[in-house]
């Protein structure tokens, strides 16, 4: 049998089976559900807890996998908090017909994921609907993470704050739409897609002053910049010159006339850190492969409250705004 | 608008108004993720964790909707493992075009449900895929409990303990299937879809010596028997009559050629206790409303290790299997 059937979520005989043979093989570890309803962990008295869907169209792209991606998506998601990323569930809605080769494909690349930042899947689900009522493969996955530096929060940026950005931006979001409009295999855009504990737990265990840090996925640097100015009513002023752009993303944008600052990614993120830590915190980045090309492109002022303001290279100034209507869908 | 557009997935202005308007407005507590990548909650030491996808067709039945059954689930797979549920996710698909109004009745929903056991919805996702990607809506929830009463574990099944019955079986699957055959209206079998926490609750606090306990999901009690009985290289010998079954639902299975056995429950669950406590059990368990017709339907021996004998009525013994093949797709 080669592709799943509606029995594989029936919970009877061949569900069990597909969980033994298909996600404790590769999910293998000391904690790892064995038939009960729930895992049991310990955990440190403070933690994060945090959910995401993946419904990413194609499953598989440049740089990735719809797998990879919920292993990214949330172990990035608890490290954005300081939190150290523990334990993942895994609850997988599989539609009727999908090849059990592909699933396999997706399962192994979610175990390699796991492998850079140590987390573990301790739980799951599986469900299997009916031809047409689901599109190949949808994943979630929650995680629990141990918070090593609290505080870290989007409503605590300061006037002076320093912001960092951890690489180029919208790779994630032009490989996506290069797969869809059939460019994929011309062309040379890779998603961005990867963990980024590795770079937190190092400006952690630099005990960088961090103010607060988010991965700018859906609706890209745009969302995030106008969230934080928003929740802490600040002002971010952006140097738009600071902000690197792949030459080939910056030509998928123009052509399907799209905005990088909009575009998703998928392990890229924006640090806001005190000035006099900025330095450090930049060099502490740049020792690590993921965020290799970080780069200071702004600052946190008063100048307008609530607001994001892009300095361009000529001198001239712009308000960023949050995007509107429909960005790419199915994106992540 | 009155519809879900692809913009309330897209991580803009849409989807951050849906995130306010729709979900803080009805899940209000004070923890719940306001505006971060992760919750930030405190737990104790040793915590269950949990998640289950819903995918239920249709989205409303007799007895409860796709809302509630996302909330029950979660509480009832934290519950099973003698952990009180305390904070949730709640991820939402939505596929493009489905009414806001149903949305809110679904979350509404949720919130009443969330109240029996007192468990908090604390971070969230939406995704919205195009029109024919996936069917209306799936709910993923996982949960966090605090375990209160360790080593429930369907792994220490003891000679001797008794095996309880929470109530009648198979109302669940039975009221599902009314639905999808158009029967709905004219039928009288409401889904058991339910909060099992306030029986468990009741379990513990009188110090009832659990072994194990779990909730007759997909698959059904013959599910939950076998799977004990291979976990614990046990023989459970179930007495068929003491197994409450509704006219109508065994009805319903003679039409179908279903079994009731095989039938999901959501809101019914196994209990293995010591045969000392098997008494104060019962008590217990039919003080609460969700568990008032508890039963003893059989006990734990050695009769023929990793099987289920099933006694009937008239002292004929057969083994009852695992389920195999199709059930019911889209059951939860």
């Amino acid at each position: 049998m080669s592709q799943i059937q509606l029995s594989h979520g029936g919970g009877g005989e061949e569900t069990s089976r597909l969980i033994r043979e298909m996600f404790y093989l590769h999910f293998a570890n000391d904690i790892l559900l064995a038939g009960e309803d729930a895992a049991v962990v310990s955990v440190a008295k403070k933690i994060a807890f945090t959910t995401d869907s993946f419904t990413v169209s194609p499953i598989f792209f440049k740089g990735g996998d719809i797998g990879k991606l919920a292993i990214a998506g949330t172990v990035n998601d608890l490290s954005m908090m300081g939190a150290k990323p523990l334990y993942l569930s895994a609850g997988f809605i599989i539609e009727e017909g999908f090849e059990i080769g592909q699933l396999e494909t997706i399962v192994i690349s979610m175990a390699q994921e796991l492998k850079l930042s140590g987390a573990k899947i301790v739980c799951g689900d599986t469900k299997v609907v009916p031809k047409g009522s689901a599109d190949q493969i949808f994943i979630n996955t929650s995680g629990i993470g141990e918070i090593l530096k609290p505080g870290i929060s989007a409503n605590r940026l300061h006037e002076g704050d320093i912001l960092i950005l951890s690489g180029d931006i919208g790779r994630h979001g032009a490989a996506i739409l290069m797969e869809r409009e059939g460019l994929g295999v011309s062309g040379n855009i890779q998603s961005d897609c990867a963990s980024l504990w590795p770079a937190v737990e190092a400006l952690i265990d630099n005990d960088i002053a961090i103010s607060a840090m988010r991965d700018a996925t859906r609706g890209g640097l745009s969302a995030v910049a106008n969230e934080w100015a928003r929740q802490s009513t600040v002002c971010l002023e952006l140097e738009e010159p600071a902000i690197a752009i792949n030459e080939s993303v910056q030509g998928i944008c123009e052509l399907f006339g799209f905005d990088a600052l909009d575009f998703a990614n998928e392990g890229t993120f924006l640090i806001a850190v005190a000035s006099s830590d900025a330095q450090r915190a930049l060099e502490c980045l740049r020792k690590v492969d993921v965020s290799k090309n970080a780069a200071v492109i702004g600052r946190i002022t008063r100048k307008k409250e609530g607001k994001v303001i892009l300095h361009s290279a000529h001198g001239s100034s712009r308000y960023l705004d949050l995007p509107k209507g429909e960005l790419l869908p199915r994106i992540c």
